[in-house]
């Protein structure tokens, strides 16, 4: 199935080998039609959620994942094309964007009629992990990273996460959609071709519902958009600005959790990526690469870092939560990795070592 | 000073040499008069704290702690006794458990009044890290870790934990007592002596506002205490039940976030360390070295973990939060370890790989 995404982009749906589906994204119109030669395999089985009562917060147990796919060397990555004898998980032998359904996911298509059962604390009952779990392979070019892509490439990645994002909201039971980005294996990623991941949950996340509560309140208090307003003071300081174009600001926030942790937020008030105006979606590249490489000649060591963007959910909370990219990296020092241990692992309560004004004039000194 | 303790423990508190405080523990009356002979020195600054407004969260800034120390040889340890020519945090020459206010806290008295400020978004206030920091040294042998302590070393570290809590709780602006302990350097450990650290927080952390909200929603619903259901559903489950005894229960929780996640609970409900009876005290010991033993044989190679007593708050929650020792080991297979990554970091949407009831059975199945 072959879909114009408009802006000449176009999307190319084929079926995979175990009934998965994989999407080519191009920027022009290219025939895709390799079949998926792999013998025909059962699909995985769906894990459960159980609810965590002390917390009300929903545990996915996927059991099944435990035996992916765990640092493969190059010469069997999974997410490269299929050349020769290795029959990976993209069938063509050159592609610019994919994204495919998760082979071992965390949430999947409910089997038979589903929704989310009522808290009632150590009564609340074992739930299918229903929801959707997708793998986005920036490029078919094994090395490199998604800092590194031509802004042409960046801008084909955005247009895939935008595509997902739409569909995806459209599913029911899904309640919110997180495009996200694990890089470096200090982060656990296990494999190194540069890819990104998308999470659809069935309920809101325990973040995303805390911030839902914080700028609902917000809202009421003041009559303003928080996230307009973090942005303000953000634009106003500038002291923690580490970049800013005429769509996009990025900036070390005021009380960040980790060292060189950067937000990279549109000026303007915008839920969730399909909601971007084409300049906002043009605009984005530049400063991404700028912000990835800032980061990662800081110590002149590739960062490790979790890179997550925060959308409005899909059914709730529009009004109020606003889109931004954050950036979370993991290294705070050459050589020391920022650990999460008791304070903020058992307690959530975080302990920064630098000023963020201190950290933002680091990752602006940096010479690009 | 010496302050009897009852049950023949003594406490001596002496000065140190930055006007800081040391606090020997010992189970029979020992003359503790050792001077720390090290030059005077200026006492650390305060840090700030800062509000996350986007999840109304407080933030400690503490820069001054980015230069502790990292990893010091043996014969450099600053947690071993004062012996020759090193002088350490405790100048006298052996100890049993000692307590002294960290010399690089994240949390320190205030300087002068201090209050709260009002969560008003972006408007909030900056304020100090007005709380205490303190470091538990649990013996003062350098090797070795807390579970393998002798039964009387434990106790008296039990000790040392309900006294500091009675002592803290006492101190205007303390909302929340939190000992724990970080075992492993791949948690982030800077100090291989066995120690632990309590902090004392002047708000309530997030897990435990979260907490008291979910246990105080139960409470109204059903009259129940939380905690007690969950307990009375782990011992009548039995199935991911470690080690029991006659007041101590340790499971792999129902939901674990952490595949040989371990919580160990009083069988009765009980709000702290410090309403614990002396027939519960005692029985904690062999039931802690239990299950660190465990963890430490099942991959034959030290478990790193974070070792957490969540109580319930100061001043409010005790009515509903109840006392427990949340154990979070982080490897989750030999070679691999638990990585929060997007969605656990981002989103605080955990998934686990493992089925706690199959972990329990590991556990259980380690020849001790």
């Amino acid at each position: 199935m072959r879909v114009d995404l408009g802006g000449g982009f176009i999307r190319t749906d084929l079926p995979m080998n175990d009934g998965r589906t994989i999407r080519y994204y191009d920027a022009a119109p290219i025939a895709r039609t390799a079949l998926d030669l792999r013998p025909q395999e059962e699909p995985a089985g769906i894990g459960e959620m159980r609810l965590d009562p002390l917390l009300n917060e929903w545990i996915a147990v996927a059991a099944h994942r435990q035996n992916r796919a765990f640092l493969p060397p190059k010469e069997l990555c999974p997410l490269c094309p299929t050349t020769g004898d290795l029959l990976t998980e993209i069938p063509d032998s050159q592609f610019n964007v994919v994204v495919f359904d998760n082979k071992n996911p965390s949430f999947d298509s409910p089997k038979g009629e589903w929704t989310l059962p009522e808290l009632e604390g150590t009564q609340t009952p074992i739930t299918q992990g229903a929801g959707r779990c997708e793998v986005v392979v920036f490029t078919d070019r094994h090395e490199g990273t998604f800092g590194s892509l031509s802004r042409e490439n960046m801008a084909l990645v955005m247009t895939a996460w935008r595509d997902r994002t739409r569909e995806i909201s459209a599913i029911p039971n899904i309640v919110q959609v997180f495009p996200f980005e694990n890089r470096g294996e200090e982060v656990g990623v296990t494999i190194h071709h540069p890819h990104g991941q998308i999470y659809a949950y069935p309920y809101l996340t325990p973040r995303t519902e805390k911030m839902l509560q914080v700028a609902t309140e917000h809202l009421l208090r003041t009559g303003r958009i928080l996230m307009d307003d973090v942005v303000a003071r953000e634009l106003r300081d500038q002291v923690r600005v580490v970049s800013q174009n005429q769509h996009w600001v990025a900036y070390v926030p005021f009380a960040a959790r980790y060292p060189f942790e950067i937000h990279v937020a549109p000026r303007a008030s915008v839920a969730d990526l399909p909601e971007l105006s084409q300049d906002q979606v043009d605009a984005f590249p530049e400063i991404a690469h700028e912000v990835l490489t800032r980061l990662d000649r800081l110590f002149d060591v590739p960062m490790p870092y979790m890179a997550a963007w925060h959308q409005a959910p899909v059914k709730i909370g529009r009004e109020v939560l606003r889109l931004h990219w954050q950036i979370t990296p993991i290294r705070r020092a050459p050589g020391k990795l920022k650990y999460l241990a008791g304070s903020e692992s058992a307690m959530g309560a975080f302990i920064m070592d630098m000023k963020p004004e201190q950290t933002a004039e680091q990752l602006k000194a940096v010479r690009i």
